[in-house]
């Protein structure tokens, strides 16, 4: 095995044009001594996927053109001479949202390298020397070892790969709040962070609320693991479950049109509530909710390696699985998932598969 | 020693006149099987009398007239035939902002009877029967036992009197929230609560980092136990800091004219800030704030029974003493030590002392 001195993958380049991609040649970041290539198998698509080709967090000094996707798996078919993880060429891996830390800071070794503040994202970032990350729509995708996982021979690629940004985005904060027996745990939002919110919170042997506008996803949400269904839909709909909750994994992009006083009321005395989505506005709080029950608010970002070994075993131990449909990679397959997808349309992720077919035509950068 | 069947104190009649009192009589509630009653010997100003006799918080159903005081201290003069905590008579004894709590619920059963919902504040609130709870600016107060801290014999009453409600209120949350030896905390604000917020966090272990808008109480914070002293006068005052504190425990009143996000940037991944003032206006914050480090942002009301006699004994083991300034419980008095409160100019609280002489004309409710 090898890989090529270019990259080829299907990128976007024009945000008001967002679903539209070309297959284009791209020069990756030099091969480093501790980096990876990673022919690529499946990549699901991820919410970010989405804000980031329309430049939605209207970040500075995009990457464009972008190829997106950070829920990786495929093979490693080239491996630096100063490698210490012991991989080996042909292991099946994941690539998730993280391609680089600096491993050195004291947030790195204390377990939270995706807190270092010099972090690089899987796509659209930019090393110390210039080079552009570019992430998984894509025959292959460089990154360091540290942010490449084995994955447990018991799993399976197209329903694992979302676990690789979805899943580690809701088990980390799962894992770091008591999540486990005898804790109760809510999740708000049933997409795809939520679908593996409360499959992993039930793994975890908590007992599991889900939290929903409506009755639409009821059924998804038992047969996913949930104890319990809570719908929002009327004034006083938090009135029974008060001080019920340890812990709530937000999984909305927006809380635009909901009184987060109410679900904060639902937490118990110094109970959590944690949001893993990221809305475009401020939240706003009254205190005297927080009075009510000392309650906590706060966020999380991705997960460790650490948490991702553990819950990639987890999932294979469990036999969990990702719902997800499949479509294949290609202009269209790319379009129609990303369309989709930012109109929730879709239960609850795309995996884009069938690379190998894919990687013909291509444009150069 | 007995209590008489109606009590005299200093009652505020107008919320436009909020520190004008005159000296009334009232009926206590009915004396309980469990019910202590205290004659009092000193007590504190507190915060919350000011902003409950200016009416700030826009609380429905205030009692009026209303005697405030919540931070007592006095000796038992009657004790009710079911009592069990083993109070005597003519114990020294404490009572806080806290007079009753169901003591059957979850929260009470579990040490969180300050959350418990059908709570009744020390003043300004009413029973099942209507009677009406007033405050420590009185020669009596009548309370439930549960409510009632034997003081150790190694504390002075002027000194300890502000414990039972400033002191309480940032040992609490220090104490939830793993303040000790190795952890670094952070101290927003330096009026009463403040002051205690730093000594018992130095006397837990931590280290301690006082965090004002200027450096007028730098010498002040030094004396009460704080490490380091940051002001926050500067654009990038946090710039060094960051990352660097597991917890903050805010005791400003108001956040609107401090930017928040830079506050919690201080924390390092996971670290907690409680507010333990309460702003009349929502909190706001970015949720990108909180994905930098992962914080909690929370807030923390009065504290446990359990908790106020660790804090006690921990006061006399330590020698702690609050810094207060003593003036005559009086008309006068009253109007001198609210006012002068009010625009800060204390360091660090009041007490109200020299009750025995106080007592004499009142005029009948």
């Amino acid at each position: 095995m090898s890989s090529p001195t270019t990259f080829r993958g299907f990128a976007v380049h024009d945000n008001a044009k967002w679903s539209e991609t070309k297959l284009i040649e791209y020069t990756p970041k030099p091969f480093g001594p501790r980096d990876i290539d990673v022919e690529i198998d499946a990549c699901s698509v991820c919410g970010s996927d989405i804000h980031t080709v329309r430049d939605d967090w209207k970040k500075p000094n995009n990457v464009m053109p972008v190829i997106v996707g950070h829920e990786i798996i495929g093979r490693v078919v080239r491996i630096g001479s100063e490698a210490t993880t012991g991989l080996k060429l042909g292991d099946r891996v994941g690539v998730g949202a993280q391609a680089w830390a600096c491993l050195e800071c004291d947030l790195c070794k204390s377990g939270n390298e995706t807190y270092c503040d010099r972090l690089r994202h899987t796509y659209n970032a930019r090393y110390d020397d210039g080079s552009e990350t570019q992430g998984g729509y894509a025959l292959h995708v460089r990154v360091h070892e540290y942010f490449v996982f084995k994955i447990p021979a018991a799993l399976e690629t197209n329903t694992t790969a979302p676990m690789l940004c979805a899943g580690i985005t809701v088990f980390s904060p799962l894992k770091r709040n008591g999540c486990g027996k005898g804790s109760r745990v809510g999740v708000v939002g049933l997409g795809g962070l939520g679908s593996f919110a409360i499959m992993f919170a039930k793994a975890m042997g908590a007992e599991v609320y889900a939290i929903s506008r409506n009755d639409k996803k009821k059924e998804d949400a038992f047969k996913l693991g949930a104890d319990k269904y809570i719908t929002t839909d009327t004034a006083d709909w938090n009135k029974d479950y008060k001080y019920g909750l340890d812990l709530i994994i937000c999984t909305a992009n927006s809380t635009e049109n909901f009184d987060l006083n109410k679900y904060l009321q639902l937490l118990t005395v110094g109970g959590k509530w944690v949001s893993v989505g990221i809305p475009d506005k401020p939240f706003e709080v009254s205190p005297r909710t927080f009075m009510g029950n000392a309650c906590f608010m706060g966020a999380s970002h991705l997960g460790s390696r650490h948490e991702m070994q553990e819950m990639l075993q987890l999932a294979a131990d469990k036999n969990l699985k990702g719902w997800v449909e499949t479509l294949p990679i290609s202009v269209a397959g790319i379009k129609e998932a990303l369309e989709r997808a930012h109109n929730n349309d879709v239960r609850y992720r795309f995996t884009l598969t069938d690379f190998d077919k894919a990687f013909g035509e291509h444009v150069k950068l």
